[in-house]
């Protein structure tokens, strides 16, 4: 499996800071640290990204100093993309390039027949350089026609239907969608643990405030919509799976996502929740609780985990054929669509037919017997039966 | 399984109030309830205890009017209390009694060589009257001599050697320590998660503070003793096993438990915790968390559950043998030191050399194992590997 | 000056429940207490209420059982209003009404020149039947020609222009607007100390949520603007009061109010709020607060202060002239628009020329020393310089 | 009125780091700060220090590197203080001293009849070298012989009968006890605001932890005494000023107070409130807060505050002879025990018959209305009675 210090890192832009510039202007680390780290990060400027404002907020224009011309059409901008990855490739030296977007939310593609439905349809779209597809969607159709797998750190639609189509056309892995770091995951802990306790919430009132750009370009209605249904999906299977605690057709939990943006925090994302449960005898359980991080010391580590394992994961092959497959059944790669790194996303995507697991402890558990099972040992049972047996007994009393 | 419905309720209690007025003094349920429920619970009066007040709190010594005589030596008092349990099972006609401790925390017994390191020396040491034997393993021995497994719901060392040693000779179930309701439980699912996802915990700052006679009876500080050790120990497995972000050797977390007595605030119990941890570049991430509950309808349903599940447990017999076993490997009961239920437990104890775990996780995980091999599932994997396989592959691009 | 006691209770509410059906509906008060008072409040039904759905969310229409006929005119109902203020004091033998608006909040008028900017623009508009006279001026309207004393409980301009000179004309005294019961009340406290110690504020983040019917007809958008606006300017006098701190031109602290219905709670509200604040070398200070209490007991007790403080102060008299006026100088009432009240309103209203005061102190302060007045003391002034008087010296050293 | 820029700085210490190292040491201040500090600060080396072992923690003894020699008695001690004053004073060239004790808390010194209840007995104590006389008091005595006043920032009975009685004699301004900074202030906020409002405080349970050689010294149980004191004393005029909430003989609200030391932390001082009350109709109220901030940001401005009033304050004479005084009135100085800065002290010393206050509004006013009367100004009423005059009345309806 690779390291961090495996990795060459690059990447593209729509401002032209160089990262020692971006690092300044954001001010999320220490100004000696970012001292330091200048004669490394003062060189490294990023690529010309691919503006599309019709797609971002407008408060973002004044940043957007640094974009492929207006007059470029979508299908030389792919182009354009597809070849910055081969040039990366080429430079770099590396064997393996995995793309991730960690830019900005964008507002959700209309998706339609015809236009976005199969990987036909996708490249005729850009081909005569429909409006609905998204900068990137481009991004992604670039990856994948570079044969290098593309994660969607963003609640947007990226990956419509073509573009997994696309995917699966050429077996390259791709992972949706949204980082999962802060406020998201902690509730899908909090409620799988009440609930796998017997414990019946009620209500989950979950608010956020903080101040950096990702967070000003929320501002903008049309792109809250997509994050804002992120984060409202992530208990529903967990709630759904419980019918002891919430029959069919009973009323769902209260569940209120409010997002504020905060200029003075930078940064310094601060959410605060509250829970309020039914225990034994109707008894009522609030849990209140604050949480305060940077933002990006959340988020970054996720980037590389993901990039690290998603390589690995497109190195394993399986057996087909269930618990006891013939010496002879085939092997095969995983599906590309890696549910398994579901640990990391808010709106985990899944392939055709597998349910969507939001809880924590299970996509945990994934990753983890995935990996077991790699350097051959059985799934985790936490049973330690083998300490169990009874000892040889002695004489009664 | 069984299921509430099935129980019979008796017990033990060194206040002679029936259940109505228990429930009157204790003002946790609504006097509306409390006096819907009046006409079953007023004839309902406990049976004497056995009281020993070097073992508890001196304020508790008002409520003591309903014990056994002074003069009674340990050994009658033995005798009387399994008669009581004979005299119980008679008249209710239950096929099986599960012995549960539930009463206040007591100080630690003195564990010494010859005085209660075997079961012989303990039952020696009781028919001499040694002093060092407290109530609580007086009701446990009890109950192992009846053949009915003891459950000890306090964190005081009932379940001296000795007592272990009798329950595996006669081969009758017992768990141990300590009721994991409130702070305690929550500590581990966070801490657990912090550290599972690579976040560093620092510090583990976790007040409480209630108003009940548990509570107060716990202000005497030789009582605080084995409590405040239960609620210390609850992470030390979890910190331990991560070698990657605490190295051996290097310092534990700071960990700060204080409970508080606050008589106003009566069954509710108020808790504060707040953990400072290292994330992504040493940046800090602080968590603060407030739950409000009534103790009580935290703790009612465990005892319901852990009767439940440790009768199931007792009629459980696996193979001995490996993965593999073959088939006329003999069949053969659980360990009596029923570590499974762990889930349920501030301190868990377990049979000699199996790991504590603290998890709550793997707690789970354990007890969802085990039932899942009662019906013939695997354990889980949650891998879902069924839905990963790749679809045929169309044509090329 | 007035009791509790001393009181008889009326109304009008486009609910046709009882006193005792409400509270049931509500479920606020135990249902111990309820079923005691039932006898007192079966009988005690409402007047019908001048309902007018333009003015309240369409959510309430399902309520609006006992309302005024369609068909009736403004004036029409002005005029039934008044009859029931006299019937009213007529059947309850009381000597003095005050008027209280306890209802939803109603969205804003508009306020237009020959519409309601005076007393018989206003009279003349109810006349016409001009469709931008609320419900809430009627009723205002009703009491001031009554010559009864009106506060406005909530945050719509009930009291335009019109209205407020119609009170002056009549010598009729009027208090608005809105209760100021819960975290804004609170956030008025916090905030005042914060700067008066010479903590920069930089952020207020607010939250609120709750489940009654005041906040459900709150979802409606147009019902909320009043209520916002209320809500946000509560601490611009303190801020813009500190010149110290905050220089004139300089960015005013981030502020955020967001209010949510969250039904399971009914009338348990809970408010968090978080203060992030600049102080000694720039040193972060973060303050973070949830309340919880019944929004209904938080609000009562205004009410009834309200109402009797209202009534005594009608009955003072002042004599005007400045610091030592002559003794023949004349006396006169206080003027109409109460600002001796602000302490329980949000949006104080002040005469004209007076400054509003948000800080609780001194909002306190101007009840305390009106009253102290009353009885002859002066001013409060905390100094106690009668005990800092030097003692008689001893010898030297 | 002198500003900071006026001040001269001096003192100190039994560590003999320079400003520059302790400042490392203690690691509040940023790095790039601390490094363009050190040319002006690295030069700046305390004055050694009285140290005796017998009044602070064990664990301070690795830090007491630059103290007075061990065979110096106490009044050889006393001298070489007065002369340490004398000298600085002559080399910065200031007009006046103010000396304030910023060290750790030290335990309660005895106080006993003959020893150190008057001004003789104490300074015959230092004579015989008394072992119940602390450094702390040393100091004090120092200063006030050399016409300083002193200003005692920790908890510990510094101030004796004898050093006040000394304060006295020679007319020299004294102020006492504790900072009072972080939570006790906002305790002493909420509490006289809840009360204020009407809502009766049942319980108040205050936590408190952080991480510096202050509260590490406190971690000693002796030296914990004193501190508990100051912090669970202030609210009691508070409440027992509000006759109608807390009748005579009636239990007082449930407090906790609870200091924790988490190294970890550092400087970072956080600290947890829950405060239960009961408003209309027995209604809970329940309010949580939790604080965030550098101990030494919040305490180092006080300092300054003090420093610099005081030496106003005794500049100050004022007429004496009640409301009118005689023009031939004498003038006097301010009572050398100076209660008008209590605003600033968590256990407030006041002349012999004036009560204490802790409402910090009344703290705050008290500062305020002698500073307008400085300025010639009335005490502020808040009433603004010139706007409350009836405007000229128009014709009827």
């Amino acid at each position: 499996m690779g390291t961090p210090e495996d990795l060459a890192l690059g990447g593209w832009d729509i401002s032209s800071a160089s990262l020692a510039d971006a690092a300044d202007r954001a001010g999320v680390l220490e100004p000696d640290l970012r001292r330091q780290l200048r004669p490394h990060t003062g060189a490294m400027v990023p690529l010309r990204g691919a503006y599309d404002p019709s797609f971002i907020a407008d408060n973002q224009a004044p940043r957007a100093d640094h974009v492929m011309p207006d007059g470029w059409s979508k299908q030389r901008r792919l182009d354009a993309l597809r070849g910055d990855i081969r040039d990366f490739k080429a430079a770099s030296g590396v064997d393996f390039v995995v793309v991730v977007w960690t830019a900005n939310s964008e507002r959700y593609s209309e998706e339609r027949a015809g236009l976005n439905d199969s990987a036909d349809a996708l490249l005729g779209a850009i081909a005569r350089g429909e409006g609905e597809v998204s900068p990137s969607t481009l991004y992604a159709v670039a990856a994948i026609l570079e044969g290098c797998p593309f994660i969607n750190g963003s609640p947007q639609n990226t990956l419509v239907a073509g573009a997994l189509d696309l995917a699966s056309r050429h077996g390259v892995a791709v992972v949706g969608d949204d980082f999962k770091s802060g406020q998201t995951k902690m509730k899908s802990v909090l409620v799988d643990y009440l609930i796998g306790c017997g414990v019946k919430v009620k209500t989950m009132v979950t608010y956020n405030h903080l101040g950096n750009n990702d967070m000003y370009q929320l501002t903008d209605g049309v792109m809250w919509k997509p994050k804002s249904a992120a984060k409202s999906r992530v208990i529903d299977d967990i709630v759904d799976g419980n019918g002891v605690l919430y029959a069919p057709g009973e009323a769902r939990p209260d569940h209120v996502v409010v997002v504020k943006y905060v200029p003075f925090l930078g940064d310094s994302k601060r959410d605060v929740s509250e829970y309020t449960s039914e225990t034994f005898m109707d008894a009522h359980y609030t849990t209140v609780m604050h949480n305060e991080c940077l933002d990006s010391a959340l988020c970054a580590p996720l980037i590389l985990d993901l990039a690290l394992l998603t390589e690995l994961l497109t190195r394993i092959d399986f057996q087909v054929g269930g618990a006891a497959p013939s010496p002879d059944a085939p092997y095969e790669p995983l599906h590309p669509v890696l549910s398994v790194l579901s640990f990391y996303m808010k709106i985990p995507l899944t392939p055709p037919g597998e349910p969507i697991v939001n809880s924590l402890g299970r996509q945990r558990a994934a990753v983890e017997n995935l990996l077991r099972a790699c350097v051959g040992l059985a799934p985790e049972s936490d049973l330690l039966l083998e300490t169990k047996c009874v000892p040889a007994r002695g004489g009664g009393s």
